[in-house]
């Protein structure tokens, strides 16, 4: 059994990674921390925990030494305190943004302030075992990708590395208010949000850095809260080289993600369900990746969607656990999703 | 014209208020206060009245006098208050709770406070002019009912005052996420509000207390948060006396509301759109009232329905205004809702 | 393994037994019909069940004999081909509402036709392990609830058993658009549906009167449809008999249900969360119950939920089938539900 | 008074050009067609309209002459009935796509039949008051534009005349369930649309082609379905000309749209409300456009909300009757919309 905590286990991202670790065959959950909460019980806060545990949250001060402990902290906190968390586990498995971009001025032009771990930015693995899963394996300090840059990435970089596409990539992004995490501001009160199809972020959006980063493309993202709670959708755009088609483009997927367990391929010529959406997998750990070509034209469309607090979130840092752990990659991660929902 | 202000402008009841004052054809507009945003612009807040108000809130000590002073302040605030703001106007028109209930002792036990100012709370005309129109054409000081009250009042009291409901009344009240104001906690949060079916007030909700006070009967109410920004709708049970029937019932309601321009009777033996429903009165001034009847049963189902932020407030108030002032009692209120929508 | 067929597998209650049945480590998922579907792949209706089974759909004609055989069929078409579907099985758990009704004039009342097979309506079991879990290890026949009158039994039966309630019974029932299923009319057309709150039974609901047969109460239920794909709350009104307090309640529901693997008792004095709500329930196969007294009252409020695909339908099927053949209860069962969701 | 008839009034088009010309002070509404509903109340299928009205559904056979036919009628059908619909009025309203294009190659391309009137194309005169209304003054046919189509044109040929943008544009499109008319199939069941993201239209989308018409650019759409009734959001992309900057975009909104009764420029530097959304518009007229552009960079992002319904349809095709009519072009159309909402 491998014995895990979770830092900042009151949030969304928390709960999530609390709904999968009580449950999962191979792990013990043994600490839920919360800074506000500590001794109350998990399910006044994540009610669809009722009788899945008897933990109560407690505070960082009690944590002592894990396998893994799992970062669901606030971005610059945690590059400030990542030293002392290096020290409570074997491996760290976080997921705040603090340490997905490898460069400390991309970090600082998109987040805003300088990086006070530089040092550190270099020994975080990628937590996005489609791509990564070799270094994982050894990996003592891994950062999870950002929810809508896990859906960029799985569905961009196959084309990329393909050298299918070239120039400009442009994304727009649809997100659910749950991405805003628990304790949001006025912008996430009900009256105001539900309902809303507003562009929060027109340009500049963090997670842009993270898919250009990884795709080394230059990619420009808008994007949008649409009606949802859980769930993102990307659709991005990019030109073909001269000589791709259709016909190699699903290849590159296919060839890309035929072993893959979490990452389906969807593109049907027809059907209310041929491309990807967001609304069945809430809950599971897929990412559908999909496309579709204007004909005789090199013009792509590629779509992706997935859970954001599970393949975006949770589920990716439980898939990366397994893989770190030399344990089954879907174990725990079973869940396949509803329909309708 | 009549000259009138809005206190608590910046709220979802005062910025309805600011939608119907601005372009009702027989009121100026002269002030709109809010506490934390002097100064600023009104569609910063309320962005529907983009381009149709110059207007910037103000703070409350810029208040002169007015014709009509409406306010959408607190409850408990609004009640020691009172004195002063009846010395800014020549007609008061409150929309907190504060003086909707006759009895001291009612208020205590269902606001858990004493009232502050129990002289004057026989001095307040209820704002409702399908009971109270000729009081309404001279009072000073009118107090307009709750959301859910109004609804419950139309929909029983007509009912009661023909005798032909006995016992107790129970309701089923469902309400949308607007009647809890702009400023509200976690429980409003969009990924905790969003889908819900949310039992909030079990027993003793504020607004059962309005509804038996009117109608003379004990009632017994649930509050419900469904899945909505504006709506109420009430689903209400009694027993009908011997001798009453049908018939009786459409009769007691056609009588009472025939003229009545912003009731309408909604019961009809078949369609999708045969009982009251709130969706398609969203931004409307119109209480759609219906009942069911078990056959050959005296168990009687009543069904009402209202934007709770326009006849379930801000449109009801104006009503009042414009009975107060004598002009048409539907003037600057005659959209008539959305399909669909 | 158990070797099971859906009859019906292309509507929305047949898609969850697809979904459960896929994964179900007990089980072998031989045979799905649809009569329009027969030859095409399962994903392309239920799209979530993307590479979990590559079974396709069968006509019922090729049917042959299993251990368990499921029918989620018509109401009406159920009872006259019953005796065929007894003929492709060892045990048949029948979904319809055909055989949920033990007295055949009380179907023909509520369902508006005369029952063409009445001798069989003494063989099935009712389909609910909390109340006849000893029957169903050997029944052959058994016939599953309907949604809300699971919800409604699993609240009121514990109260009536225990004499704690007397007199007539109200119960305000929503539920969410998969009920009406996968091939409904304009009512169900999501610009119609979505946000509505639809009274389209407000007496006479085909649920009231299995509620009423499993407690031997009079039952007055009224159903709303409320925005939601999946998910049915009761909120039932009754009154105490003397003697009777919370603490009596409390213990009724306690000791009925501290064994059940899916039965909740859900009444905390606060919190967002202190009262059962379906849309944490998603998925999950549990039925949370709960209840407030109003303070020095003899009136009670009950409340449940559930998600009517699976407590209320499919989930609750497999629970039967677990039981009937000797399997862990909560065998394919474990999903706990999604917070926020 | 302006004598009107309304063909294909049973639709959603339909029925918000009856809600607007029932209250529109300078029109009888004379006439408002059903093939299947002849002899019907109107407020049986617009229940909004109840009290509005005493008018019935009448059959096309029914039909006089008018000052204006408005033709809410299906696409390919109005093409080949144009003929007749011309005899019955003076001036006709055409809200089909049949009349969109002034090519009939481009619609054979985009609408996949050849056109059966394509002699007529050029008779009719654009139904965009913003762009043509002088033309629009004397106009005996005229055809409105789709919905995503007048957003597109709103947001976009400004920057178009003004030489600022070049090369090819990208829009992704967001569209409410109501666009898909009164009558859709399975896509528009509830379960499955509701809280969908369905990209419909990766390519292709006949609005596509009348943007670029009236644009003169080369434009690619994809189209998605989002939780949503009404309501229609465009996110569009293109690339400045060199010296072109944020300053000369905002001047060249400004100086198009000043004196625009229904256009507002909405492009604030922050708030919640500072970019258009279309939840605020249900009900209005308005088309609310603003754009962003991403620091340093040549990559603009313009975005344009509207009510479908309205200045999508029944609102813009009124706009057009006071332009030609010599009305005030306000009239009617003043609703402003509701917040929150």
């Amino acid at each position: 059994m491998i014995r895990v905590g979770v830092v900042g286990a009151a949030g969304y991202i928390g709960g999530e990674l609390l709904r999968l670790l009580t449950v999962h065959p191979g792990v013990e959950l043994a600490a839920a921390t919360s800074r506000t909460l500590r001794g109350r019980r998990i399910d006044g806060v994540h009610p669809n925990l009722r009788g899945r545990t008897e933990l109560d949250f407690c505070s960082e001060e009690q944590l002592d030494y894990y396998d893994a402990l799992f970062l669901a902290t606030l971005h610059r906190e945690t590059m400030r305190r990542m030293p002392e968390f290096l020290e409570l586990a074997d491996t760290v498995i976080d997921l705040s943004g603090d340490f997905r971009l490898h460069d400390k001025d991309v970090y600082a032009d998109y987040y805003g302030v300088s990086h006070t771990a530089p040092d550190l930015l270099e020994t975080f693995v990628p937590g996005l075992p489609e791509f990564h899963r070799r270094r994982l394996r050894t990996a003592r300090r891994i950062s999870v990708p950002g929810c809508m840059a896990t859906a960029g990435i799985l569905s961009l970089v196959p084309l990329a590395e393909a050298g299918l596409i070239r120039g400009e990539v442009t994304i727009d992004a649809r997100t659910g208010s749950s991405g805003s995490g628990a304790k949001a501001g006025p912008e996430n009160l009900h009256a105001e949000r539900s309902g809303a199809l507003r562009v929060f972020a027109p340009t500049r959006h963090r997670h842009e850095a993270e898919i250009a980063q990884a795709a080394g493309l230059s990619v420009r993202m808008t994007a949008t809260g649409i009606e949802a709670i859980r769930g993102v959708q990307l659709v991005g755009r990019a030109h073909l080289v001269p000589g791709a088609d259709e016909r190699r483009v699903r290849a590159a997927y296919r060839s890309r993600y035929a072993a893959e367990p979490f990452v389906r391929v969807v593109a049907h010529r027809r059907g209310m369900h041929r491309f990807p959406e967001a609304k069945i997998l809430a809950g599971s750990n897929f990412c559908d990746v999909g496309f579709a070509l204007d004909r005789g034209s090199s013009h792509l469309t590629v779509i992706a969607a997935l859970d954001n607090l599970v393949k975006g979130g949770a589920g990716n840092a439980v898939q990366c656990l397994n893989v770190r752990f030399d344990m089954p990659e879907r174990l725990g991660l079973e869940f396949t999703g509803l329909h309708p929902n």
